[in-house]
């Protein structure tokens, strides 16, 4: 048997699979890759992944929820698992890494361990879930597995066109109904860890290989809307205005001093939307509509936050002589790594002589649907210039080497 | 003959001609009135002009722009003539008085100062001008007079549905190159008053039944654009963000701050359309595209605001470290109205014992055009809650009544 401090992945095997793995639903034309949840090139994706784990010696698996993987050496069914895994469906126009590293560097990691029959006391467990990209408004498959699905969402989930998520299942061969029973019981996930690129700035900015995640952001979104009165632009006095719009204006300009009274360094408000009507360039804005987005990984301050919007939008409103209201669209909670899993990938970033960089992800992933259910963590590596969900994402490939290096010491702390 | 300081319209016949004339057009649904330039509601409301004109003993005189009216006692050709007038054409969805009543008003002048047989010293004529609320791009019938129109304007012409100007006035009988030969010469037109709602608040405000204007105001109107950087919503630290909607909001909010150190108490400043790119809730908007549309009446007013905003806009962009670029779309000159038509819109005021408020124009008028070639001015009667250019516009026969009057009375002072 090898020195299990020195194994490490082979990177050109790894960057071989996302050589071949973005080709897969490839718009040609741009570059970018469209592998939406259920859709064919999905389909072909999971196919591809399967073949992989064939070839690698191992088993397939899949559940209700149309989450595949493997699960290796297999031999220790009764005691809780290790897991790692991410994501192979994509946004439409995407790039090559976002969930697609994950899975790879998963699979890279079961091989170089079978291949070197390391002995470990437990099962690593390695998944592809279904949608994390939320086709269907989810995260359907790690939404699955922690049972947070019900049979009304199932039934009634479509995407934005109105495809429904039952037909659409139907089609690649799965009932919807099944997904149900995806769900796996607390306390048979020993530790999930899930490695993804930043799809930030931090780390490139701070000359970091690896991010440490500590917390994923939970946030909360508004749909927004300040109704003042329509007028001329012209005969209408400044003092005389209801002007929906300024309304609005202000909100913005209020964003620095809430999250600096109300926030921490981890805060986020974003003003994303704005729509003006009747938005012409001639009349005084009547109805302002936008959204507001807030985030943060602290659940006491993502609620102070909103009450801070809150109170400043009604002020607003009042001072100004418009009605508000809002609807609340979207409400995340904030979930906080598990010191197991953090301490796992301290632990192995020493092993390969990395100082990772603390750090929250900003961005929503399956890790945090499985912190309802596991102790969870995640490994982050460097996004040039933070972009994602696009063409133009793109991580070094010394950076993706220590990425699935990182994984696979850390899966190896867990389970050995 | 009568005692000429004691003539008056008569308000039925007035109301009459404004309710017949509104069912012309009429969309029975909402009560919005559709007499666009050149259409077929525009020419049944010509012929309904013309045919009261007949009725009223005069006779009817049309010009190469398709302006049609009628001169009276035309006794006094080669004496520089008082013009009144104003426009039938309407806006889709219009109310029953913006234009209309200025040509309705006129008529009742004419017939009034015709039944009475009142002696003039000058001709008075009456004018509808064509296409005032600009389907085809500006405003036809008094820029025609103003000789302010080329045979490439009139070639290149078309509406927002892509309706060429020579095609549309050929269906209704017009040839569009003959509209150059309405230009008048300076000097042809001793005086031009023109009668019109308010389309603002501040006669409503103070309590006054006509608006003494002095002056109508210029504008100019900017497409602008910031340009930042679309990011992750989650992922992007606050103080690594180029958002360029937070541009825009800033000058949101220095709109105030600007109109106080270069505007005065008639400048306008209005930012009534705004889309931002890509315009979701989760990114970081990369770009907003917005108009900035301000107003003023003095010249170097405006000339200094437009330095103002152009400084104020630069140096946000390079403070948020986003471009910036702007197009003007639109620039207007403020034009003053002639103390010659303002004294005799003063002394009718007097004689009608009514205390006129003095007041600019924020909106946009044919007298604008007028004031290149002839000492012009207008009367404003109030409109409730400053609502125009919809069904809600609404003015208190009493207040029509005495608009009527005002222009009946500054006619004569002026023709006499």
């Amino acid at each position: 048997m090898a020195d299990v401090g020195a194994l490490s992945i082979d990177p050109d095997r790894v960057l071989a699979d996302l050589d071949a793995l973005s080709r897969i639903g490839r718009d040609e034309s741009d570059g970018g890759i469209h592998r939406r949840a259920f859709s064919e090139a999905d389909m072909r994706g999971r196919r591809w992944f399967t073949d992989r784990i064939e070839e690698a010696g191992l088993e397939p698996r899949i559940d209700g929820a149309g989450n595949v993987g493997t699960r290796w050496p297999n031999r220790h069914p009764d005691v809780p698992c290790v897991m790692t895994g991410s994501h192979l469906d994509t946004v439409p126009g995407a790039g090559r890494l976002d969930g697609a590293l994950g899975v790879i560097a998963g699979l890279e990691a079961l091989r170089v361990l079978a291949e070197h029959d390391v002995p470990v006391a437990r099962d690593i467990e390695l998944v592809n879930f279904s949608d994390e990209e939320g086709r269907f408004g989810g995260m359907l498959g790690s939404q699955a597995m922690s049972g947070q699905l019900t049979p009304e969402f199932l039934e009634r989930a479509v995407d934005l066109d109105g495809v429904r998520l039952t037909d659409a299942m139907a089609e690649c061969g799965f009932r919807a109904g099944d997904a149900l029973a995806a769900e796996r019981e607390p306390g048979s996930i020993y530790a999930f860890v899930e490695l993804h690129i930043e799809q930030g700035p931090m780390l490139e900015r701070g000359d970091h290989a690896i991010g440490l995640v500590d917390a994923i952001t939970g946030l909360f979104r508004w749909d927004a809307r300040f109704l003042g009165e329509a007028n001329h632009a012209g005969t209408t006095p400044m003092d005389m205005r209801r002007d929906a719009f300024q309304g609005v204006a202000e909100v913005s300009a209020q964003i620095e001093r809430i999250l600096e009274e109300h926030g921490g360094p981890r805060s986020r408000a974003t003003i994303g939307r704005v729509e003006l009507v009747p938005g012409a360039a001639n009349v005084v804005p009547g109805e302002a509509r936008f959204s507001l987005e807030v985030r943060d990984t602290d659940p006491r301050t993502l609620r102070e936050l909103s009450d801070a919007f809150r109170r400043t939008l009604s002020a607003i409103a009042r001072r100004r002589d418009l009605a508000f209201e809002f609807e609340v669209t979207s409400e995340i909670e904030p979930a906080a790594c598990h010191e197991r899993v953090m301490a796992a990938v301290a632990g192995a970033c020493e092993a390969l002589s990395i100082e990772p960089l603390q750090m929250s992800s900003g961005a929503a992933h399956d890790t945090q649907m499985i912190t309802r259910i596991a102790p969870s963590g995640m490994i982050f590596v460097p996004s040039r210039s933070g972009r994602s969900h696009s063409p133009a994402e793109w991580t070094s490939p010394a950076d993706l080497e220590r990425g699935a290096n990182a994984l696979l010491h850390t899966l190896l702390e867990l389970a050995r």
